[in-house]
């Protein structure tokens, strides 16, 4: 049976190093946002993903999209909300949705999906643990 | 009337920097990768996208997905090889495949779209003579 | 005269992409720390480095030095303090030490030097606003 | 006794994504680019660092010095030339110029010390054939 874990909002500040010389944050830098803020998702559920890697459960992305509707500044305050959905036995789909801070328009969003491995790379059940929590993938289809 | 500009490799190794702490290639740096391969896809076939945007035609990313099959490891030698498609007057799709040299098993797929915008961020066209060499989207579906 | 402005501490977890493949964070990471605890050493003194280079005040890196004590890891808490000194009329020393959060011992230390100059590139004097603020160099000597 | 490898040059384009929005190459990149070229001198020099690493011969840097003196932008050609040396029984220094392709004005310089240390992060003795190979520090020294 599906859990009910709920989307959690990551905040942070677009860095220099993420500006681009169009004067935008660069489209590369919202891939390593979105997974910052699977790992904040982890986390405010109660999973460290380092602890995690430590025993055996590794988590690589396999599919990635993003759409950038509105362009992100250096120094702009962005609110990253990440929702996360079980795929599967061994799959976690993650949907993200990027605004400036106190916002409502939608800057970008994001799907990504990880498979869990071993450390020798052959794909793993998810820990029931984490099962447990997850919705249902349809619960981010929209994403 | 489309044209008929091919596809073009872009060869380089993964460096250091881009390795993760699972020992692979981070999935962030092929995102970077991805956009070699486009300006050196324009480079072959005569453009400079470093002249273009001083003469005002930007191409922002808009949309950008990548799946990864098999991973890529530091120090692998890599071949990219992009091809470019027009969508309407002023976006050009870009589709990638990735694989090790001299190995025919693609490790990775992407798919980015730009739009063409000028230096206001406003959409303009694309310029005729890129226009008149890309081949119509429909080149790119599979990918 | 030089001002009394005081050292500033930046809190942050390193990035899983900021992770290399001997499993610690990689040392070019701390180069983009030390610009985001220079940004935020402006902001708690009331500067805007954004602001400013609208103002056509910019602030390009001319020298950089980073010692690598202790490594640090994915996912730990960090405190990147930061104090700024003048050097001359159009110069600014920045000195960091990065810390485990809670932490006494110094992982690491940088001393990065930007000169103050014109959209032109040409160097200009900083904004008295800002050199009335600064310490004299020496206040960073031992960094 | 002292070897007597030389330096080894690295041609390369500054990537779309190292620019930031000064529309310089971020000095960020440099890192990675002076990383890449210890690798290639490594390489030339009949090294593969890949290899030594599989062997338990692992290289982080614990110095790292840049000199930035005149800019370089998007799609750059650029030379890198870079010297090893040794420093006693587990260190190396690095030392590098960077200039434009088929440019005599050197562009900035870089200084890299690494360590020599096993997998579980103890400094290890360097394998003699590469100590072998090393000419001694003062050959550096300028840099």
């Amino acid at each position: 049976m599906p859990g009910g874990a709920g989307p959690i909002t990551w905040t942070f500040r677009v860095r220099y190093s993420e500006s681009d010389q169009m004067g935008l944050a660069h489209h590369g830098a919202y891939v390593t946002w979105l997974e910052a803020g699977r790992i904040e998702w982890l986390r405010e559920h109660g999973f460290s993903y380092r602890q995690l890697e430590t025993e055996g459960v590794l988590m690589p992305v396999i599919e990635l999209a993003l759409n950038y509707r509105k362009p992100l500044r250096f120094d702009d305050e962005v609110e990253l909300t990440t929702q996360a959905a079980v795929l599967g036995r061994s799959r976690v789909a993650f949907s993200s949705e990027i605004r400036l801070r106190n916002e409502d328009t939608i800057r970008s969003t994001g799907r990504v999906v990880v498979a869990c491995v071993g450390p020798d790379g052959r794909p793993r059940r998810l820990p029931d643990t984490l099962t447990a929590l997850l919705p249902a993938a349809d619960a981010t289809a929209s994403a």
